[in-house]
């Protein structure tokens, strides 16, 4: 693996040239310094240079994207690949993060910088637990073996006490979801602690089961400091819960690896931030890359928006960051599970399909179950039916005429 | 403290107005869903509701700064501050992250959005520990009564083996540096692997103290998981050794934390990826709002660039970040060090503690030593001259004629 090198891509524009820039990246990224050193020796860069690998221009411009120290009359904007030894760092998600990801947003030689894409070595990602459960997995803990998994978010997304949540996780077992999870809000707020919610709920999933003959896998939202998430993760598991949630971008690459190896439960990984990262055709780093690196560190369902949604990623970019997050991923046993949320109903749940040519994601819908005319357990067979439309490939309309939940949906979610 | 509210003040683009979008942040990041359920009742939203504290339109424009779903005729700009109560969270920064810079990000009614500050209550502060050290605790430990701290980092970056290493810091010491550090991208690479390297370096640094009765502080970078932070920080606390270095983004908030509960060495905070939080006008937030999350959460030093430096911030943003981190938080008993690096020299010393009015900082020259014509110990003494001569209100060219070693420094750099 000593030898092997991992590759990044970058989309990048320069005052100074995409040659140079790539250069100065290079150079910042591994060997380099501001003045360069007699002991950065030839020998000690051919061992550890970062290298450019292909650069690619495709336009330029006469103004920057962003601020930058140093002008120039053109800025080259284009593709950039480089590769570094994985001996400089090895195998260490955080480390790996402070190479591809670390200063070189920074710098005065770019006036616009995207990490787009990364490739790692079979033997690097090998080192990594990857998801515990994946698609597989969670289907088995859910009892679901195929179609799409109809899942929901306990809303309004904060201010509900324990009782209230207990409610109403009692009517959406009763309807019939396969899945609830925590508002990313709501963790362990004074006004509904987390173990008495869990207890709570988990009474009911537990005695739901017992007739039901499946659990509702509940995404029980732990985000909080590493002990904290041990003991709470603990405590989901003697309380029968089968699936933990968490805030990947606060409790950070080390949290979520730490969590993987702490707990059996699947790890639901929501992205809060991520627009942060993301929104700028500037700066920032597509969720290809992102979502990579959550996988190897252990997430098993990953977030990734949904059509038409309420925010501002387009279709294009959410069934791309969906077919990445099925995708095979070296070293790793499991695909992970992509999580559709978002301003979600039986509109766009055939078209999830069609764009992924799989059912195997989870959808969330929240106003889509809960506001459906004939009430939750209507507002979930009216999922379903719009799914088995898609798989019969029945316009909505059409399939409606012998199903009424789906009738009144489409009359609501017009 | 359950009463008390916690604020954040952002500064929007949207193509729906700031009243409109300021609302739609409210609800979204507190107790709303994209349809009113029946159960986000009046009695809710008086408990749990984020509330619009105050509107400021600054300035209108034609076009969107950054893509947005929503198109309008005109995108108002300006500064929104909301707030939340307490008790929709509890004391716990992962949770608050999620609150104040979660899924706002992404809102297609903001065509730009930056967290610009944020006001917690002292109670809510005083739950998290702060810096164990902060800036008279690192004085202590390093023996540096008065004075700016003169730190180096060990380079190239990376490609150096253990000998190498431990070589290089037998000169540095015996030049008369305060501190030093690991480079982010070297953390424990198989070829100079962290424990053999915190051995050899402590062995030198240990003798050094025995004849010159002070210590060489030496941040090692343990970055890394959360077991193997925890083994490498009792290895160096074993070692003698009184500094650990972490990049902040890649553990996360919950590893800092963790860190800050498990050892007793100060934490030196680089904040590698900072580029892609900041460096956009569009979208990110400041360093006055990211600083204060990581000294609640423990760390005690933090970088903050430097005057006229290689990268891109300006002078200003690099002054008011290193300000914000000397500044009184709330609940906290120490005050954090700022971390001057990235191309100092002689030249920017000087106006470090006038921009300041102290010589409250860790002062960090890579080249600036190494490179000094009569060697790496002049060098160091050409930076205390530099400070001296600050300090005696003096230029530097006036200093320079009593003081050879600055006087060579200028020349070199010019």
């Amino acid at each position: 693996m000593i030898s092997e090198r991992f590759e990044a891509t970058y989309e990048i524009e320069s005052p100074v040239g995409l040659t140079r820039a790539a250069e100065v990246i290079a150079g910042e990224q591994s060997t380099g310094t501001f003045i360069r050193l007699a002991s950065e020796t030839d020998d000690l860069r051919a061992r550890a240079a970062a290298r450019v690998e292909a650069i690619e221009i495709v336009s330029r411009s006469t103004t920057p994207a962003l601020p930058c120290r140093l002008q120039s009359a053109t800025y080259e904007r284009g593709i950039v690949r480089l590769s570094w030894p994985v001996a400089n760092i090895g195998p260490s998600l955080p480390n790996l993060m402070a190479t591809i990801a670390g200063n070189l947003f920074e710098l005065a030689e770019i006036s616009a910088i995207r990490l787009i894409d990364l490739t790692l070595p079979d033997s690097f990602a090998a080192a990594f637990p990857g998801p515990a459960h994946g698609i597989t997995g969670t289907r088995d803990l859910m009892g679901v073996p195929s179609g799409p998994m109809i899942g929901t978010i306990i809303k309004p997304s904060i201010g509900l006490n324990v009782d209230d949540t207990v409610k109403l996780v009692t009517t959406l077992a009763d309807a019939g979801v396969d899945f609830i999870k925590d508002d990313e809000l709501q963790s362990d707020g004074p006004g509904n602690p987390l173990e008495e919610r869990a207890k709570g709920a988990m009474d009911v999933l537990n005695r739901h089961a017992d007739k039901a003959g499946r659990k509702v896998m509940y995404a029980f939202n732990i985000t909080g400091e590493i002990d904290e998430m041990a003991h709470r993760a603990e405590m989901l598991e003697r309380l029968g819960a089968t699936c933990a949630m968490v805030s990947l971008n606060w409790i950070g690459l080390s949290g979520l690896r730490f969590l993987r190896e702490r707990t059996r439960l699947p790890i639901h990984g929501h992205r809060n931030g991520w627009g942060l990262m993301s929104r700028s055709p500037d700066i920032g780093m597509t969720y290809k890359v992102q979502q990579a690196i959550w996988r190897l560190a252990g997430a098993d369902h990953l977030h990734v928006n949904g059509l038409a949604n309420k925010f501002t990623e387009t279709d294009e970019v959410v069934m791309t960051s969906a077919r990445a997050v099925q995708s095979e991923l070296p070293g790793t046993r499991h695909r992970a599970l992509p999580v559709f949320s978002s301003g979600q109903t039986i509109r766009q749940i055939g078209q999830s399909m069609a764009f992924l040519g799989n059912a195997d994601f989870l959808y969330c819908a929240g106003g889509g179950i809960m506001s459906h005319p004939q009430g939750p357990g209507a507002g979930v067979t009216s999922l379903r039916q719009a799914a088995d439309a898609a798989q019969a490939g029945q316009p909505l309309e059409h399939y409606a005429k012998d199903h009424d939940e789906l009738a009144a949906a489409l009359e609501t979610f017009g």
